[in-house]
C-alpha cells in the first residue's frame, strides 16, 4: 500500500493550471455561440457519465479537465450564449469574471468587519455609488443578499418582527401580506417561509397593464381590518417577471403610510434601469419604502449572485437579524458594520468586489448606454413582432421583455392558440440557436424575450426573430 | 460630450486581463504570509481612500487592479494565512480555486434541472459522493446550500411546516425548539428567523464536556408537554464552535425518535473527519436524523461558500420549499430535480463544480491525509499547551481545535485570568503572525487555535506556539 499524497499548496503548479483555466474561459466567452442554448440531453444522461463512488486517489488535473469539457459544458444551458432570451439574464462579465476570480483567490469569509475591513467597507462604498445611480435618498442603506428571494424573505421577516414587537401578544398567524397576482412566485413563498398561513397572503388583482390595483388592495386590507386580522406588509413590483408590470408605487406607498405597514419594493430586474435619467420614474415612490431589492447580477453585467438590498432603517434589520457570540465579538463591533447581522447568513464572500470592477470598468455612463440599447432593441423587436401578420404583442414593451404570440397556426386545422404557442417554444428552444421563456398573462400563454446581456447586438435580435418567423 | 463607450465583450482583452489576475492569484498564494494576517486598519480607512461617487467614465483595468492591490489587499484578513487559526476556516484550495474560475466564466443560473441540467446532476454526483465519504446510509439525498446557518434555518422551517401540519389549528408560538448551550448562535437566530417564539427557544444544558445532557433534554421536554406546548425540532451539534464538543446523538436520537421531534445534526466543521475510518463514530446516531449539515468549505478544501445539506426524506423539505410558476415550468419537472424546491433561494450558483474538482484532485485518500494529520498537528498542540507551566488545556483536543488558557501572569501583579486571556489574545492579534480567537467555556474565557487548511503544516504550528508563549 502506498502513503496517499498529503494534499499540499504548489503555488507555481496552479500558476500553470490558472493559465491554461484562463484560456480556456477566454475560448469559451469567444466561442459560446457556437454550443446549442440548450443541451439535449435527458434527465439521468449526465449522471450516468459520471461514476458513483468517490475516488480512492488524486486525479491528474489534465484529466479532470477533459472530463469537464467532454460530460459537462455540452450539458449546460449557456446563459451567456447570445441566443439566450430566457427568465431574466443572469448576468457575467470581463471585469465581474475577473473579480470572482480575485474573491476565490483571496478566500476571505466576510461576516463581521475584523475579518475582513476592507471587503465589509468596500460594500459601503459599492452599495452608496449604487444608491446615487439609482436616485435613491441619502436615508437608504444598502446590503449585498445573495438573491432577491432572500431579500424577499428577509423583508417579511422584519416586517413581521416589527408587527409582532408593536402588539405583543399577536401571532403571525393573524398577520396578513399583500402583494400582486402578477408578483414572483417567491413573493408568496418568502412570506410563507417567514411563518405567514398561506390563505392570509393576498394576490391582489391588476389592472389591464399586469399592474396592482390600488382600489382593490385598500378594498382587501378594509375587510382583513374587519375580520380582526393584522396587516402587515406590502410586496410591490417594479418589472413584474412576466411582462416587466410596474405597479403604482407612489399611491401604494402612500396606503402603506397610511395604514402602517411594511412596504418592500421588488425591483429586481426592472430596478437597473433607473440608472436612466429617463427611466427614474420606474423607481418613482420607492423614497418611501422600508426595503428594496434590485439585483445587479441581472442587468448590471455582475455575475450571479448579487443582490443589492437597501433599507430605509437599519435598525429595523438589526432587530430581527443581528445576534452575536463570543467567539465572534470584536473591539470594532460598535465602530465596524457586521454585515452578519443583516441577513440570514453568517457566512458571507466577499462580493462586492465584482460590483466595483463592473461599475469601474464601464462606468456609470458605459452601463446608462447599455441599458439604454437593451430598451431600444427591446422596442425594435417588438414594433417587429407588432408589424408581423399572425402575430401579436401581448402588451406594451415597457423595456427589455417583449410579451407576444402567435395568433393563427397557418393553413392548417385551427389550433388551440395557447397549444399553438407552446408548440412554437417547444420547436425554438429545440433549435438549440434561440432559448425563450413562456409564461401566463390573463390566463393567456405568451411567449417572452427579454434582453440584458453584455452580448446582445441587434444583428442577434434579428436572428432571434427570423428563427421564430421561421418556426411560426 | 463625448459619446459613452458602449460595453462590450473583447475576448482577447480579456484573455489577457485573466492571465494577469492568474498571475496574481499564484503569487498571493506563494506570498499570503508576507502579510499581516489581519491589517492594522480601523474602521473607516479604507472607505476614506475610495470616492463618495461613482466613476462616470470608464478606467483602465490596470487602474483598477492597481487600487485592488493598494488598498484592498492590505485591507483585508487573510484568511488562507498559515498563521491564520481562528473561528474555523473558510478553506481554498487550488483546484477549488480554479473551479470558481469556471463557474465564473459558465455564468449560470442553476435553480432547475432545465436551466442548467450538468449542474444540477453533479450536484446529485458529488454530494452522492460525500454522501459515502462520510459513512451515510443510502436514504440520504444532499442539496448544497450556501452556508450552515442557511441549512439550520431550513431545517427549521421543515419541522415547523411538518409540526403545524400534522396538527391543524396549532400556531407556531406554541412550537418549542432543544439545542445546547454549546450550539452556535446561529441555531438560535435560526428558530427566531422561522418564527419560534424566542421563549421558546430551549438551551439545554451541558455536561463537563460540554455535550448536551440527555436527561436534561427529557425532562425539558416533558415540562414543554406539561405546560401544553408541542416540542417540535432538536439541533444537535457534532463539534460545537467553542470546543468541538461532541452530543451523543445516539441518545438524542432515540430521545427525538419517542417523541416524534425533527432531528438536525450541525456537523458543519467537524463532519468532514468522518471521513477517516478512525473518526466515523463522530455521525453515529446521524443515520436517524431528518436533516444534517457539513460544510465543505470549511474542512474539505472547497471555497466557500459549499455547505452539504443532506435530508432523510426530500418529500419533506418540498412540502415546504418547492413553488413554482408558469415561467419555470419545465417538461422535465417531473424527471429531472429543481435544486430551487430544495431552499430558500430561487437562484442557485454551480457550487457542485469546486465539490467535484476538490474531491477528484486530491482523491479520498488525500482529503483523509490531510485531516488526519491536522488531528495529529492539534493534539501536538495540546501536548506543548500541557507541558507548558503557566497554560493550561480548557479541555480535551478533540479534534484539530485547542481550547487553552494562561494561568499565571508572571512575576506582575495577580490579573483576573479572563482579562490576562483577552489581553494575551488582543496582543497576539496585532503582531500580524498570528490570528486566534477567543470564546466562552462554562463562562470561563479562553483562547481557541483551530487548524483546518491546505496549507498548515507542523512548522506553522510550531511558530505559533512560539508566538503564544512569548506574548505570554
Amino acid at each position: 500500500m502506498t502513503v496517499p499524497a498529503m494534499p499540499r499548496l504548489d503555488p507555481e503548479l496552479f500558476r500553470r493550471q490558472a493559465h491554461q483555466v484562463a484560456d480556456w474561459m477566454a475560448d469559451y466567452l469567444r466561442d459560446v455561440s457556437r454550443y446549442p442554448v440548450q443541451p439535449s440531453v435527458l434527465p439521468g444522461e449526465i449522471r450516468a457519465q459520471l461514476p458513483e463512488r468517490p475516488p480512492a486517489e488524486a486525479e491528474e488535473f489534465s484529466r479532470i479537465m477533459a472530463d469537464f469539457e467532454r460530460i459537462i459544458v455540452p450539458g449546460m444551458t449557456h446563459w451567456g450564449h447570445p441566443g439566450f432570451f430566457g427568465y431574466f439574464p443572469a448576468n457575467t462579465s470581463p471585469p465581474s469574471i475577473l473579480a470572482e476570480m480575485l474573491t476565490a483567490a483571496l478566500g476571505a469569509q466576510c461576516m463581521s468587519w475584523s475579518t475582513s475591513p476592507a471587503a465589509t467597507e468596500l460594500e459601503q462604498v459599492t452599495l452608496g455609488w449604487l444608491r446615487r445611480m439609482l436616485g435613491l435618498p441619502e436615508g437608504f442603506t444598502g446590503v449585498i443578499q445573495d438573491t432577491a428571494s432572500t431579500a424577499t424573505l428577509v423583508a417579511f421577516i422584519t416586517a413581521r418582527d416589527q408587527a409582532l414587537g408593536r402588539a405583543s401578544g399577536r401571532a403571525v398567524g393573524e398577520l396578513t401580506a399583500y402583494t400582486s397576482e402578477e408578483a414572483n412566485f417567491s413573493v408568496t413563498k418568502g412570506a410563507r417561509l417567514a411563518g405567514f398561513l398561506p390563505e392570509r397572503i393576498r394576490l391582489i388583482e391588476t389592472d389591464a397593464q399586469a399592474a396592482m390595483k390600488v382600489d382593490a388592495l385598500e378594498a382587501t386590507i378594509a375587510a382583513d381590518r374587519a375580520a380582526g386580522l393584522s396587516p402587515c406588509c406590502v410586496v410591490s413590483t417594479v418589472g413584474t417577471t412576466g411582462s416587466t408590470a410596474i405597479d403604482p408605487v407612489p399611491a401604494i406607498a402612500e396606503v402603506c403610510r397610511r395604514e402602517k405597514l411594511w412596504l418592500h419594493v421588488d425591483a429586481a430586474f426592472a430596478g437597473s434601469a433607473a440608472i436612466l435619467p429617463e427611466m427614474r420614474w420606474l423607481l418613482d415612490g420607492a423614497e418611501a419604502a422600508d426595503s428594496l431589492v434590485v439585483n445587479p447580477h441581472k442587468w448590471l453585467l455582475v455575475n450571479f449572485d448579487c443582490s443589492a438590498y437597501f433599507v430605509r432603517d437599519p435598525a429595523t434589520l438589526l432587530r430581527s437579524f443581528a445576534a452575536s457570540a463570543e467567539i465572534l465579538k470584536s473591539v470594532y463591533d460598535g465602530t465596524g458594520v457586521n454585515f452578519r447581522d443583516w441577513g440570514i447568513q453568517l457566512g458571507r464572500r466577499f462580493r462586492a468586489l465584482k460590483l466595483w470592477f463592473v461599475i469601474r470598468t464601464y462606468g456609470v455612463e458605459g452601463l446608462q448606454a447599455m441599458i439604454r440599447e437593451h430598451i431600444r432593441l427591446g422596442h425594435l423587436f417588438a414594433s417587429w413582432v407588432e408589424a408581423e401578420p399572425g402575430f401579436e404583442l401581448a402588451g406594451p414593451a415597457r423595456l427589455a421583455t417583449v410579451c407576444f404570440r402567435r395568433v393563427s397556426g397557418g393553413n392548417g386545422p385551427a389550433l388551440d392558440p395557447d397549444a399553438l404557442n407552446q408548440d412554437l417554444l417547444r420547436r425554438l428552444n429545440a433549435s438549440g440557436k434561440v432559448f425563450l421563456t413562456g409564461t401566463r398573462l390573463k390566463g393567456r400563454y405568451v411567449l417572452r424575450l427579454s434582453l440584458g446581456h453584455l452580448t446582445t447586438t441587434e444583428g442577434n435580435v434579428r436572428e432571434a426573430w427570423e428563427t421564430i418567423r421561421q418556426g411560426a
